[in-house]
């Protein structure tokens, strides 16, 4: 039996307030329909179709992938409308799986158990219980407990009101049923739309025994209409994130002021203080230590380095045993190896800076090559850009650069060179000897000092 | 009919253990007293009368205003014998509204509505259901729902303390009445004060059809008495206005953590991530993007401008589709235009920035004037203090400043001029030409190291 | 009456995955097995003994304190077993209390209260009523509400599951009948383990009137076996110390956002912004206010001082009306006095400084003594290190140092003295005159700035 996904992604979302189209919202990083798309893969269907309709192409062109197809809903007349458009894209499959671009957080085992259901039937929704049911559809069941039709709440009566069982939208179907009731869907209703909740009635009608699912939690079924929703995903799904780092091994100093927009790898005994941020793709070797308000995007850190507060790392690679912040600040292309430190007010940019090193105090290293055990002094700047084009700075092993140092690029200094303080190095600096700039010291006697002007 | 708002701001606060008057300490960045002013000016009366005691003159000096009556209360015998010695201060007004100066969240909404009731009847109370009501006035109705008096916990009968409806202390009264009421209160009791709240038995005793409102939420009626209960609504507030901003198409990676102590105003598709505070006036223009742990206050940023994580501004304009940050610190007086980016550890202060100028690291720039397409490198300082006077830099459009340059002020570096990395810029720089000061660069051969010494 | 407390720390700690024993783990920046022993410490027993067993010397060598005695536990056999071995070391005391390294939040009021009992009865034990009491020992009482036994989960009637006091394994216990007690233990069970448990019965047997003591609150008597549990008690922790610190007259931004890992003394009207940490022992005298997400680590800081956002501190004496940060980095062994401003991007580290004296702007200041009312211009570095040993610099009262300048230690810059910006000072700089090192500023004529060059 082959399996397709129909995901409907074709709603305005008014009450986003937002220019952009509501399933391109992001949650975690991702949009919410690529959250969705994700979660539909990871069932393996054997096509996944995706209707779409506000934004034009912005949604199709920033999702795009080789395994999607795309269908354009031009008029919007109902979820029943939708599927019946999609379905022909769904060209040999005989299992349907809807989905919907604004329900994110919809898991891969609950659409597993979904789909088992039909071995033994042509259909089955994942239904949820509610405390607070009001505004959805009940499932209404009879005395054996099979459903027997779904009841929106303008048309419950006092007793189905109180029913807390209500319907998703979510639902697998075989095709060829699927196919059958779409065609008997009509729109005589107060909107004009064709409603793919009626395909319920028509499955009793059928004699087919409904099978219902639950959701492991009420918030894979949550759908995104405003930003109260999002933000309410949002930090549930952080928490559900928080709480795998910790069965994981990690220890978080606060699980509620963590977050993870993209994927974390965390090895033993990784400790994240509070407000530690990831995106992208991070990983965090054994007895990683994350500061509190550290950024980290696409890095990897490797066993026992620690990140110090107010650190901000991009698409970096740093090695083992390193020490990097406060306030540290690298940028991407940056290559650490083992037991280096990038202290306060350094800004490391496109640069590798080998075995021992140390860049510690206010300085914009960029464009370099760093060798072994070398020591950057403070205020330290490699000069790497003329205004036109970027060059190289190369700085060889146990170099000495003295504090306040400008090396203009391309520039390289040898293996042992010291450099002294304050020197404006234009040109290569000979290994093991003091290379320097400087003018002589003078004192001037009599000297006065400025006095305060009084204000024009 | 003209309304007169009488507001009882006495209070010693001995529970908050400070120095500062209770009705000083700040909610929001405001207030709690100034809080109930601004909410007492949104209903519009003819009159506002403040009761003050505790702290001599510091609360009505703070909170000084032209449409502002202060009445010392130098004797405190109760809320009774305040609104005795204020009343006369209301001078023309037919109709009282009594407010509390440490109920910092009482709505314009529910003041709307508690003064409507005025048509209706000579006296409006404003009550609330709490579940667990103990400790307060309870509100006893008879068979026919109406109000016959309150209770006070100490004296209430079992019956009496299920009573879950309770009295706020904020009512609405025709003065005529009021008066009438105060003439008869007495202090014949345990703590020898007069009570306000005594005029209920006799207004029910006067045959008056007694009014109740209910505010929209109790936090609206909550006091402040100690810091706890401070912070409590610190964070409820805080809460509501995180709502707000969402409502209005702002997009918060955290409701829970943000702090707005002003007024923010937010353009479309706003985003806001964790830890975000804003102080003062702030507005965002459409499709801005604040970093985490980023510091606004009083700043106004254009259409698509980025502020990166910690950054650190105050009384600035910035431009539209600039990138500020990460550590950026911008000081007031600074305006930049569009596209300009300032960059890491970069402190700019009362300088303007032209169009598509960038100042990326490590720089200070103060009391400059800097033109369109400037690049100022790395470690740049405009020496703008002279240890008694502040004097300007101007930079020309388009001119390249080399890293670690001093700009010693007064100094004007022309259009097009490109200055050499590592000079100290004590005259003029002409345009577009180099200018540069610069030691010749020696290296010294059988340079030795120094070697460790051994401690002493 | 001698009393010696017993801590059963020697478990293995599975759920944690870490290779850190359990016990270690660290709350509130204090190892579980720290708060334990501290509590423990509190009731003023004569003599303290652990029974320690994974992570073999790790935890006696850390928390080694010459009034504790250790007591390695190889086999494992039941926490009965690790009281019969560890009974002997308890020299000459007549009363027991039994606690677990893994339970740390027990509190000094609930153990005097459990202690108190021993002059009633041979037993005391510390039970809780939980609203889920699932997978504990249920306390089983008669009709007279005497404890007759404990219940284990599996071993629990209908009835008895719904009793919700259940047992926490802390007890307290006369010394001779509890060697009674343990000689009787048999370990007849699945597990083949002895449990201390067993005791009860067997005191109900022998008549003894078991006393019953509740603690405070649930989460005193709570364990940690996983990490999620380790911050769901550090987060109570939080904020309870977060309550206790509002209750002592501070205010707090957000009593969810403030981490205190340590011990904190507040003085009066302290103001703590979102996001604070504090570490080890950090007083903060009256109106001292901090800024959202400093960091403060073993500081003390007088009255009226701010430290404004985003700044860390460390082992720093700072005196009153202070100004630093935002951005300040302080580091150990540095004391300021009162008046001084440490401003954005500047780092201080072993360094005093006197009234009045300013580092405003991007500066590192190492191993140096700053006199009274200097001013230090932005982007000044204090050469301190010669890539073997470090170096003092002295700055006499009222020296004015220009910006960018490098103060090349050992070097003493006189009183009054001022330094032109971008200096290198390698010489001593006399008193009241100004010195320099500068180049002559030229301009070079036809000057062809760099063009873009195509990339190779």
């Amino acid at each position: 039996m082959d399996l397709g996904a129909l995901i409907l992604a074709a709603g305005e979302g008014t009450r986003m307030r937002s220019r952009l189209p509501k399933v391109l919202h992001q949650l975690a990083g991702k949009a919410l329909l690529g959250h969705v798309i994700d979660t539909a893969r990871s069932v393996n269907p054997d096509e996944i179709t995706i209707v779409y309709g506000h934004g034009g192409e912005l949604v199709p062109t920033q999702l795009s992938a080789p395994d999607l197809t795309w269908v354009e809903q031009t008029e919007r007349l109902g979820t029943g409308h939708a599927v019946m458009q999609a379905l022909p894209s769904l060209r040999k499959v005989d299992q349907v799986l809807i989905l919907y671009g604004d329900v994110p957080l919809i898991s891969s085992s609950t659409l597993t158990g979904l789909l088992s259901c039909l071995r033994l039937s042509n259909l089955a929704l994942l239904t949820v219980d509610l405390p607070d049911p009001a505004g959805y559809g009940r499932i209404v069941r009879d005395g054996m407990d099979r459903i027997i039709r779904i009841v929106e709440q303008k048309d419950a009566s006092q007793r189905e009101q109180e029913i807390t069982e209500i319907n998703t939208g979510i639902l697998a179907v075989k095709r060829e049923r699927l196919e059958k009731w779409l065609a008997r869907l009509d729109n005589n209703n107060a909107q004009k739309e064709y409603y793919l909740t009626d395909i319920i009635a028509m499955a009793v009608e059928d004699g087919v025994n409904i099978q219902a699912v639950h959701p492991d939690s009420e918030e894979e079924v949550m759908g995104v209409n405003d930003r109260k929703q999002l933000a309410y995903l949002e930090r549930y799904h952080q928490r559900q994130l928080a709480e795998g780092l910790m069965h994981n091994g990690a220890t978080l100093a606060d699980p509620s002021r963590i977050d993870i927009r993209g994927h974390l790898t965390t090895g033993q005994d990784v400790f994240l203080d509070c407000n530690v941020i990831i995106e992208g793709n991070v990983s965090l070797a054994d007895g990683v230590r994350v500061g509190p308000n550290v950024v980290l995007k696409d890095c990897s850190i490797c066993e026992g380095t620690e990140i110090f507060a107010n650190s901000v790392l991009e698409a970096a690679e740093i090695g083992s045993e390193c020490r990097i912040g406060p306030f540290a600040r690298i940028r991407p292309e940056s290559r650490l190896a083992d037991h280096v430190h990038i202290g306060n007010f350094v800004e490391l940019k496109k640069s590798q800076v080998a075995d021992g090193s140390k860049i510690n105090h206010l300085s914009y290293v960029g464009d370099s090559e760093v060798g072994e055990q070398v020591n950057i002094g403070a205020g330290t700047i490699t000069c790497n850009y003329d205004g036109a084009n970027k060059h190289r700075t190369v700085i060889g092993d146990r170099a000495f650069i003295g504090s306040d140092t400008q090396l203009i690029a391309p520039v390289i200094v040898g293996e042992g060179a010291t450099i002294g303080a304050g020197s404006t190095i234009s040109k290569d600096a000979p290994s093991e000897k003091l290379t320097l700039t400087r003018a002589k010291q003078i004192s001037i006697d009599g000297w006065q000092r400025p006095v305060k002007k009084p204000k024009a």
